[in-house]
């Protein structure tokens, strides 16, 4: 019998909700549900996406608010087919190693780690477990986005 | 101009995550992914759901693994559609009011606050926004999945 495969996850970041217009969306959780705002909307040309980070007081993740940039986004499909609920994040140490562990685990790498706008310095992947779970890898790091500011 | 309507949310409770066999999924969460057991399987007629609580280390709320209980029940078709993230629940203090505040915003009630076999003594209910997020309202209550435990 092997060692057990160390985990490399750190924590859930954020939870990612698509959206079609993020203006509107983040007026509605900050009005109707009391979520505040944490950044400036993102536009992001390599994911064709526009973010948007809110977060509920107390929380030590955000909600990630994500919509298509442009009509050649890919996530204008998805979009159509109803939006709602659309990935977790996790923020790992090491983004290759991670992306390796979690391949070996049978989970599909939708696209190897690769810088993104929102999170300046700090590369992003993309997976999909077995259970049809979207989730992304994000490098820890610091910034306004980074989740050693939020907790302790 | 009236005055500002107070927000009943408290905090996110748990992220439900839409699965066709909860046994299967929580190996997976905790084997690949490192979240610990927080409850046992729960049947829960009144929802034709099983349920069963896990999180990760530090975490400050928890993910609800949902599956379909027995042939009959309403989640076997959203399955077929794919599975995946379903659901955010947040605790409220006063779960009449609350859903009062969220249908008056514009959300429609899915069903109205009822009791719940995974939360005993505490009501849950569902809504839907205008985001097409389905989100669950639930009392706020002691108990092992109280929030209270695991926020000082």
């Amino acid at each position: 019998m092997s060692a057990p495969t160390p985990i490399p996850l750190l924590a859930l970041h954020h939870t990612g909700l698509l959206v079609k217009d993020v203006a509107q969306a983040a007026a509605h959780y900050i009005e109707v549900l009391g979520y505040r705002i944490e950044s400036e909307p993102i536009d992001d040309p390599g994911q064709t996406a526009r973010v948007q980070f809110l977060r509920l007081p107390g929380a030590t993740h955000w909600l990630e608010l994500v919509a298509p940039l442009g009509p050649e986004s890919k996530l204008a499909n998805a979009l159509t087919k109803g939006g709602g609920l659309h990935h977790l994040c996790y923020e790992v140490a090491d983004i290759v190693a991670a992306t390796a562990h979690f391949r070996a685990a049978g989970c599909m790498v939708v696209s190897e780690p690769v810088a993104a706008a929102a999170f300046p310095g700090r590369r992003i992947a993309w997976l999909m477990d077995r259970q049809r779970l979207l989730f992304e890898l994000l490098e820890a790091g610091p910034g306004p986005l980074g989740l050693s500011t939020l907790r302790p």
